[in-house]
This record gives C-alpha cells, sequence and structure tokens, in this order.
C-alpha cells in the first residue's frame, strides 16, 4: 500500500498547487518549442519529445503522491486545458474518488474528457450510493452499462438514492450498514466482524435489526468493546438513538449530528425497515456548502468558482445586477419628483444618499441576525414582538449617536442649522425602517417558506433607498422651501 | 437510566421552546396575582403559593425531558429573567453539560445567577478540558477550589489545555485517549478495552506510543475488530495518520477534518509526544462558528444574538455605523464640488447613486468570490494575473448588458442622448473599478495577515461611491456643460 501524505493547512496545499503550476509552465514551454520546431530535422523533434516526456513524468510523480482528496483540489484550481492535461496523467485508480470529490462544474469537465472505457473504469469500483451522486453527470448509456455489473442487491440501492431529491437525506445515505439480531452474544458479533475486511467508514455504531429489517435498536462499538463477550446483544443495546427519514431535510440531519455530537446515524422508512445509513462526513459537507451558498446568496450569486467557464459567469452574475439596476432607477425616479426642490437646493442632492446609505446598512445589521436566529429556530410567535420592540430600541439608541455625527456634519457642508435637523430627522425615520423591515422581510419569507437570506437584501435596499429619498426630500419640500 | 429524546429538526425545538414558554406565561400571570395580594389574608396567599409551584413543578417536568443540548438551547431563546427561572428548575447534573454548551454571554449570565455551591456542584464531575473551557467565565476562587480535587495529572491537563490562545487546536483539544504499546497483541488490547467502563466519545483510533508516550502509529477501531486477535498490533497499525500540533491554526485543522473524513486526530507536542486528542464534534464547532463570524462581520457585527443585552447590541453595532457614515459623507463632499454641474442639470443627482451602487454590487459579487478562493488557499502568485483577467472580462460583458439598459433608463428619464452617453460610460468605469478592487483589496488584506472579510467591503462601498460620484459628474461637466 502507498503512503498518502496528508496535509494540514491551506498553504501545503498552495505549496503543492504551486509546484504543479512550476511544472506546467515548464510543460507548456517546451510544447511551444515543439510547435516551433515542426518543420525543423527530425533529431530535435526526438530531443524535445523526450524533454517533454520527462516533465510530464515528472508532473505525474509529484501528483500521484498526493491525496485524491489534494488532487480533486488541485484540479479545481486551474484553467480548463491545464486541469485536462493533469487529469490524463493521475493514476486511473482515483479517478472515480476524485470524481466525486471535485465540484459539479469540474466534473462535468472531466467526464467530458473522458472516453467510454475510462469511464467505465472509473465508475465500476464504486459503491451503489456514490455511483448515485455521479450517475446525473454520467452519460445514460455508461450509467446502463454500469448497471449491469451491479447485484441485484446494489442495483435496487443504486435506484433507492436516485430516487430521493437533492437536500434530502435519501440523496446522500450510503449503504454500508452492518447489521446484527438483538439475541447473539457480543462474542458472535465480534466473530461476524473478524469475518469482514473492514468495518465501512464511520462505523461507530452497529444496527440491530429484526427479520424483517426493523431497527430495534443501536449497539455501539463502545458496549461492543468494554462488556463482556458473553452478554447479549439485546442487553447493551441503545434504544434512544436518533433516526432519520430518507424525506427528511439534510440540514435539519446536520443540526441534530452536531446537536448530539453524532458520528453516524441510522436511515428507516416509514415501517422502521432500516434501509441506510449517513455519516457526519456528509454532514459536514451539507454544513459547509449551505454556509456557502448563503455566503454566494448573499450577492445574488448561485454556486460559481473563481475558475468557472466565463459564459457561466455572465449567466450567473447578471440577472442580480439587472435587478439591482431596476431598483436603483425605481429609487431615483421617486427622488427625481423633488426635482423642484433639488434645484433650490443643490446640496441635498449630495446629503440623501448618506440617508439612504445608512438606513440600509443598519437595517442590514438587524436582518442578518434575525436570518441567523430563525436559522437555529430561535423565533417563535411568543417572543416576536419582545424582538420587534429590542430592535427598535437598539435602533434608536444607535440612531441618536448617528444623528448627532449626520447632523452635525451637513451643518458643516451646507451652513444651514434646518437642513442638519431636516437630515437628523430623515436619517433616525430611515434606519427606524430599516430595522423593522430588517426584522419583518425574514419572518414573512421564513413563513411562506421562502429562504429568508435570498431577495430579503434586495427588498430592503429598495425600500430604505427609496423611502430615504422620499423622507428626506419631502421633509426638505416642507421645511426648507 | 433516563431516556433523553433527541429531536431532528429546528420545528421540534420550536415546538419545546414555545411550550416553556406557555408555561412561563402562566407562571408570570401566577406571580402578579401573588404580588397584587400580597396585603391580602394569608389563606389567599397559600392558595397562590401552590399554583405557582404547581407550574414550577410542570415547568421542571418539561424541561427534564430535554436533552442538555435543547435546553441550552431554550435559554439561550429566552430573555434574561426567564432564562434564570428556568435555569433555577434545570436538574442540577446536567449544570455542567448546559454551561458547557450555551453561547459565551448566556454563560456569564447564568454563571452570574449562581452561588458558591451550585458552581462548585456543576464543575466538579467536568474533564480537565472542559473546565478548561469553562475557568475564564468562573470566578478564581471556584477554579482554586475545583483544582483541588483533581489529580495531577488531570491539574497538567487543566493548566496545559489554558495555555492556548482561542482559535488552536490546543484549546479545544480534549485528554480522552486510549493508549496501548506496539509490541502487544490485539487480544491484550481487547482485554484491556474490557477493564474500562466506556470508550471515550468519538474513539474511532487507538494510539500506539512507545514508553516515552511518542506517537508510534495509531490503531484503528475497524482494523482492531476484523483481524485475528494473535496479530500483534504493530502489524496492523497506521502510520500515514494526520497528527496535530497544539499550536495549529484550529480553522486548518478543521478543513483536514472535512478533507480526509476524519473522526479524531492526535495532537502531539515538538518531540511527537501525544498531549492530546481533537475529535470531528470540535470540529464540527469550529466551522460553525468560522462562518457565523464571517456572516456577522460582512455586516459589521461581532458575536451578537437577537436576545443578547442592548447595551452590548449598541456597543457592537455603532463603529460599523459610524464608519459607514464617514465614508458615505466624504463621498457626499467629493459628489459636491460638482455644485455647479448639478444645479445646471438636477437630473444628474439622481442618476448618479445608480453609478455608485451598480459599481458597489459589481464588486462585492466579484470579491465574494475572491474571498471564498482565498479561504480555501486557490491563489496563488502564479494564478493571480489570469484571475484579474478573468474578472474583467466577466464585468465587461456583464457591464454592457447593465450598460443598456441603465442608458435607456437615463435617456427616458432626461430625454437627453448624451446624459444616456455618460451615464453609460461612467457605469462601465465604475464597475470595472468594481472588479479590480473586488479583487485586489482582499488579496492585500490577505497578504498582509488580516482577514480579508473584514473592512473589505467598507473600502470597497467607499471607492465605488467616491470614484462613481466623481466620474459621472466629471464626465457630465466636460461633455454636458
Amino acid at each position: 500500500m502507498v503512503t498518502i501524505p496528508r496535509r494540514l493547512d491551506t498553504e501545503d496545499a498552495q505549496l503543492a498547487l504551486e509546484r504543479i503550476q512550476d511544472l506546467l509552465k515548464k510543460h507548456a514551454l517546451v510544447e511551444n518549442l515543439v510547435r516551433r520546431q515542426e518543420e525543423g530535422d527530425e533529431q530535435a523533434d526526438i530531443v524535445e519529445g523526450l524533454l517533454r516526456r520527462q516533465h510530464e513524468v515528472e508532473l505525474e510523480h509529484t501528483l500521484n503522491q498526493l491525496h485524491p482528496a489534494d488532487i480533486a483540489f488541485i484540479l479545481e484550481s486551474l484553467p480548463s486545458e491545464q486541469r485536462r492535461l493533469i487529469w490524463s496523467l493521475v493514476n486511473a485508480k482515483y479517478d472515480g474518488d476524485i470524481l466525486l470529490e471535485v465540484d459539479d462544474w469540474v466534473r462535468e469537465d472531466l467526464i467530458s474528457s473522458m472516453n467510454r472505457e475510462d469511464l467505465l473504469a472509473a465508475t465500476e469500483d464504486l459503491d451503489a450510493d456514490e455511483l448515485a451522486d455521479l450517475a446525473p453527470d454520467l452519460p445514460a448509456d455508461i450509467v446502463a452499462e454500469v448497471q449491469k455489473g451491479l447485484t441485484n442487491e446494489e442495483r435496487a440501492q443504486l435506484l433507492e438514492a436516485m430516487g430521493y431529491p437533492e437536500g434530502t437525506v435519501g440523496a446522500i445515505m450510503d449503504f454500508e450498514m452492518v447489521r446484527v439480531r438483538e439475541d447473539v452474544s457480543l462474542e458472535v458479533v465480534l466473530r461476524y466482524l473478524r469475518r469482514l475486511e473492514e468495518l465501512p467508514d464511520h462505523t461507530d455504531q452497529i444496527f440491530v435489526v429484526d427479520r424483517q429489517d426493523r431497527l430495534q435498536g443501536v449497539l455501539s462499538i463502545s458496549q461492543l468493546l468494554v462488556n463482556d463477550p458473553d452478554t447479549n446483544v439485546k442487553d447493551v443495546m441503545k434504544t434512544d438513538y436518533l433516526s432519520l427519514k430518507p424525506n427528511d431535510d439534510d440540514t435539519d440531519a446536520a443540526s441534530a449530528f452536531e446537536r448530539y455530537d453524532l458520528v453516524s446515524a441510522p436511515v428507516v422508512n416509514r415501517q422502521n425497515r432500516l434501509i441506510g445509513r449517513v455519516t457526519i462526513a456528509d454532514m459536514v459537507d451539507v454544513i459547509r456548502e449551505d454556509s456557502q451558498e448563503q455566503d454566494l446568496s448573499r450577492a445574488g450569486l448561485h454556486e460559481e468558482d473563481i475558475f468557472a467557464p466565463v459564459v457561466k459567469a455572465i449567466k450567473n452574475r447578471s440577472p442580480w445586477l439587472l435587478i439591482n439596476l431596476c431598483t436603483a432607477s425605481t429609487a431615483a425616479v421617486i427622488a427625481s419628483q423633488f426635482e423642484g426642490t433639488v434645484s433650490h437646493i443643490v446640496i441635498l442632492a449630495f446629503l440623501m444618499s448618506i440617508v439612504a446609505g445608512i438606513g440600509g446598512n443598519s437595517g442590514n445589521q438587524t436582518m442578518t441576525m434575525v436570518i441567523r436566529a430563525l436559522a437555529v429556530g430561535r423565533i417563535t410567535s411568543k417572543n416576536f414582538t419582545s424582538l420587534l420592540k429590542r430592535e427598535f430600541i437598539v435602533t434608536i439608541l444607535v440612531g441618536f449617536i448617528g444623528t448627532i455625527v449626520a447632523a452635525g456634519f451637513s451643518w458643516a457642508i451646507s451652513g444651514s442649522f434646518k437642513i442638519a435637523l431636516v437630515m437628523a430627522t430623515a436619517m433616525l425615520c430611515n434606519m427606524l425602517i430599516g430595522a423593522m423591515l430588517g426584522v419583518l422581510i425574514p419572518i414573512f419569507r421564513d413563513k411562506f417558506g421562502k429562504d429568508p437570506a435570498i431577495g430579503s437584501s434586495v427588498l430592503l435596499t429598495f425600500v430604505t433607498d427609496s423611502l430615504g429619498f422620499f423622507i428626506f426630500l419631502g421633509l426638505a419640500s416642507i421645511f426648507l422651501l
């Protein structure tokens, strides 16, 4: 067995990435030479060919000392052409693992560069649940071909796993479960385990089922090891375990793993029959993906990577910017109703964006807090009012501090005490509107089953911009003209 | 042993929370009655006292059916007064677990409501690493008192754990390790384990050490179970394990756990002596906390909860708003230099905020991507230029779409083709500036060792606002007057 080094931190990964990039550069230089000398004598061709080959060997050597997870990282960090060169040099036995590991858009790219034989070789050793993960990206005939090599049980598992939509426990469960009966002794269990080549990854408990495969309890490995081998499974198994249903939300399952520090959990169907298992490794991926999605969605982005194709990036980014353009234009139209006022006191034009901006920022702080509290389920119909009240008090107090600064600034720039007063009033009003919306928008979106993060900030900024302009210029029209 | 139900999703948690809130309401009603009738006859007092007691019993019963992790959640979701009432009803044997589970600000509140005896009782059964987590929040004399009850080894562990700063592996490691020698057989290991009451949580591997406690390898539980008991530890232990150093960054360690699907990892000192262990449960907390911190810091917030005290909230929120106020005011001062231009063509006042806003939004999209790529280490000095190039191309293409819409809008609102042209040019320029800053700001902050997320967006918005105003009004001054 080869020893695959595991690296601790991102710096080590960067070093590996940079080394690969160095080698790629040398390789590209040689390629160029070869191309330029295409008309040259045969001798030179051979020398260049050897040189290129040598770089490839070096690349290959460097690559195959890395862990599949790290190769996946490098593939994600390279432009398409270099990625495909590297992919062709990777030891074929890791192909399946790496395909499972990389991001969707890289996987598509890699699969499209592979021929039928490569794909079959990469997929034939995968488990049913892993195959189910890859299947949507594989050509249909490959999936059909690989299915032929499966046992009936595995084929049923593949169909089962492919039947659940993304975001459910069913879509991420695996089928590597160790089952025992409750009426046997631990000695029997130990002997049974010794017949296996290895335990499935993350086996911290063994599932105790009856003849109909209905889950009766779980036997933790810890109990198996510390108890007398003559003890019966029944006497040491736990019955207060957490079990999941295949249609449960994967985010909920991840929270449960986090709360109860679980390593694995059984998945059962309605008849309480054991159909799969979920492990903490899947859950960590869910937690990470959820947090990335939230990050990106806040900037109006879907999954995108800095090395994804440009066309993908344009499709991803333009809708959000167009929406922002529309809301900003609407706010501008509202403000332009006060053209008369602004033409009289031009300085208002430069102050109005401050009012709008602070309202949006303040509301965004409230909204960030509320979205987080909603995510963990901390907001109920019973504490909603006290929450709103609290945000109002905080905003008024913070607002007073800001208002004094803003009033001082507008006085300095305009020399008018009245303008400063209008500025202060409008700013405080707009901050309160921001706070109210920061609480209400996410709660309403949540109530109607929509993700509270996406869209909330557009709506908030739109209202604080439009109303900010309206209140400020409106007050100015009344009191300053 | 009591069966503690584990709940799957946030809805169940909300139900429990609502039920507690209901009971609290009833309880508060009775309390009020009692207070009002304080002058009344003794008879009534006794009746009310009984009623109140009955509600407390009901609350207590409901509470103590919950898992400690769920009680922690409920304590975090209640205002301070109710929180303390609930805390006084919780079964004392869970006190320690719950204190470890709750957020810092709740912990402080709970500890301040406990007397000496309660604190001693809650802390005396904790492990050294758990005690180290609580110690900063405990009164010094309690820590001293509890230390007396520790063995010498535990006391050394406590000092060790308290010696590492937050954010390092040392600060989160525990000391519950099972150690064996490499020259014994698996049978001996099995017998040794059987003498324990239970294995430490998350024991997926046993550490193989020499006489000086230096780590020689790890024996996975899987290997222990599937191999013949006569095999020697030496022959089945793994030597290509990941080990951590106590000063390693906890975020790096969490990435390694995620990448290699680990359940536990040994922590060794410079001499390769085994000093602790980190488990996936700690790592999940690190991942969750990091993502929450990023979320909040993007809105200019530190750790805050919707039920944290108001004073805390004000301190937390005002600095960010004041900074925003300053940058917005500076941008307004820059724009006001063009007072003459704006007083001639008032409509510019309403268009200029669109230019500024879109530049900021577009730059923010780029920045979000770059920050994420930096976090996983995907950006090296070798791909930096191609990254910048890519973002320029994407922005120009997305910008063209936006520019056409914006030009159309300004034409419609102003009726002037020249204004539309100035608008389009300024917008595209500002978007490119946003893209450039979106790449450069986080990379520079990262280079100088600062967290790329915090502060980046303030700087970005400041520049896109100021330059947006400047470019738009500047172009207008040149071409429209």
